[in-house]
């Protein structure tokens, strides 16, 4: 089993995703960020807590944002330049500016290229923290366009074979939309874990699964342990033998696209707090129609969804479909939050004399 | 250690790539493909042996290419035709052409709307095999843009949690140029994987390695053991525990953009013989000033491969490295075959009147 990152129910203190956003727009505000950018932070943040992706919601993040801004390492107020451009492409200097609110711009910038030429694809260089990429990618589907969206993070990741950490835990999102049918949503980093779930495992207490770490002269953890003090991240596939040679390459394909691309370096250089980002849209319009398109995915999710299982398993999952079930329940009762988190959110708005919502 | 796929000196016969080539092309031509067309298939196959990829080489593929062409599955001269375009993007009607040959066309495409708008984007639906998929992302390298190149393949593979295979073995492929150093060229099927693979060890009688493949029932085999009668591939990860969930996405990113978007179908659907394959063309001039670009690229390499390496290993590799090195050797010493396979194409060329180099 996986380890049980999530708040308790016994102790977690609902909250709705409209107060949570509400709050967190007006910390951003607070710290100098102008409205309507403070609106879209907040939004990338509940949306990930809507989702259940906890990792990278307002509980794990907005700590280390508020210190960001505080500490001057990011540009409340960025003047955001584009350095180069083609048709389809663009290549932004982001100005130390937050990759969650400026994604987004950029994400619209390569909609609106997608939409004049089939394709849009926009780098984002000297930025910060990207928040769930997800968000980003699936920005392109009310277009009825395909989105994808890479972020080159700081190095905590070895190459195979590796006793040097030398890559971000570099995501990978891919948003595809359907008919009917929930949207298609890959997101997932190209480390074995994602940094954030370490974090929350280290906080929890809980296990760490074998292949998810390395000790700290490279060599794979192949046992259940909780989270030692000095580790390094292994690429997605642990060990040679298991793959990590394909997790490792494609942690290398967004460190470059998200990062050499950009031409303000990569993951480890300059390294933190800087931060490179890849944003794509594909009209789907270049290739087939629209409508054909999406009910063929229509079909496609539901011959996926509908594998039979293997033993021990009740059903086959598919990308985007645990989020879109989540993002149900959680738009209804609202986001379990851990009592700790929600009195460091009242905490800090009394600090910021800023109205907290909860 | 990894299972010994290749052909042991002793018993290898080393035959020149030329040789090779030429032989392989004069099979092409004698099954009615075009000379031109022959060339271009010829050269695919040739580049895999000679950068050490045996599995997508003359020895591992061309027979089927043979019973392909002489079976009718396919078309010898097929009549490529362009159904959607916009100026980065096209889908073709490859009309059952070899993959092999086609993609390269359609690569092309690609690379001149990426010189007139940035990017450019084709997907080939209602084709045949691919090749290495590798060879066609390089044919942007001397352009100085990053290729692209995925494959959907006929189902092979199980969704994590499922008992039947929904997907191929589903490679990606990016290569991206250097300065002076070699390219950084990744190609690997997101299965744990390639199917070419499983079929050399089962030729070699060489042992697999946990985490490659399911029992019928689709049970991930966890220990080492040689080839079983019945089995199905699992994605890159093995299991949920070690990141399956991360390969299977992958695969059904490569299933989407290569499949559903060609508007034919796509891995399952209809099926074998069917493939699509995608290609993609970036101009790094559309980012970045290219020799900025690859100087950084170059120094990127280096950080990399002078990574510290970790208990028990002698240095870290970066993807593109070890085929380099093969080439140089194969180019050099020629390409070392099984002679079961020398006999064969002897064989074919007897067979076919055609005249074989070796």
């Amino acid at each position: 089993m996986l380890p049980q990152f999530r708040v308790s129910q016994e102790e977690a203190i609902n909250v709705s995703g409209d107060d949570l956003r509400a709050t967190a727009a007006a910390i951003f505000e607070k710290l100098g960020v102008p409205p309507e950018d403070a609106q879209v932070g907040a939004d990338v943040l509940v949306l990930a807590d809507l989702r259940g992706v906890d990792s990278h919601g307002v509980s794990n993040m907005l700590r280390s944002y508020v210190n960001g801004y505080t500490s001057g390492q990011i540009n409340p107020r960025p003047n955001m330049k584009i350095v180069r451009e083609t048709p389809a492409t663009a290549s932004i200097d982001s100005d130390r500016g937050l990759g969650v609110i400026t994604a987004p711009k950029a994400m619209e910038i390569a909609i609106r290229k997608a939409k004049e030429v089939g394709v849009g694809m926009v780098t984002l260089g000297n930025a910060r923290h990207l928040g769930m990429a997800s968000y980003h990618a699936m920005m392109a589907l009310q277009h009825d366009m395909i989105g994808v969206c890479m972020t080159s993070c700081p190095p905590r990741t070895l190459p195979t074979f590796g006793a040097e950490p030398r890559l971000g835990t570099n995501p990978i999102a891919v948003a595809v939309p359907a008919k009917n049918d929930h949207p298609f949503v890959f997101d997932a980093a190209t480390s074995s874990v994602a940094q954030n779930k370490i974090e929350i495992a280290r906080r929890l207490g809980a296990k760490l699964e074998p292949g998810w770490l390395a000790t700290a002269d490279g060599t794979p953890i192949m046992e259940e342990m909780e989270v030692p003090e000095i580790y390094h991240m292994l690429p997605m596939g642990a060990t040679r033998e298991l793959g990590s040679h394909k997790g490792y390459g494609l942690s290398c394909v967004v460190d470059i696209l998200a990062g050499v691309l950009t031409g303000f370096g990569y993951g480890a250089v300059p390294g933190r707090p800087n931060f490179g980002h890849y944003v794509a849209a594909y009209s789907i319009a270049g290739f087939d129609d629209p409508e054909h398109f999406k009910t063929n995915m229509d079909e496609w999710l539901h011959m996926m969804k509908s594998t039979r299982p293997a033993p021990g398993h009740d059903r086959v999952l598919v990308a985007g479909q645990p989020e879109a079930e989540m993002e149900v329940i959680r738009r209804e009762e609202g986001i379990p939050l851990h009592p700790e988190v929600v009195q460091w959110i009242q905490d800090t708005c009394g600090e910021l004399s800023v109205e907290c919502r909860f």
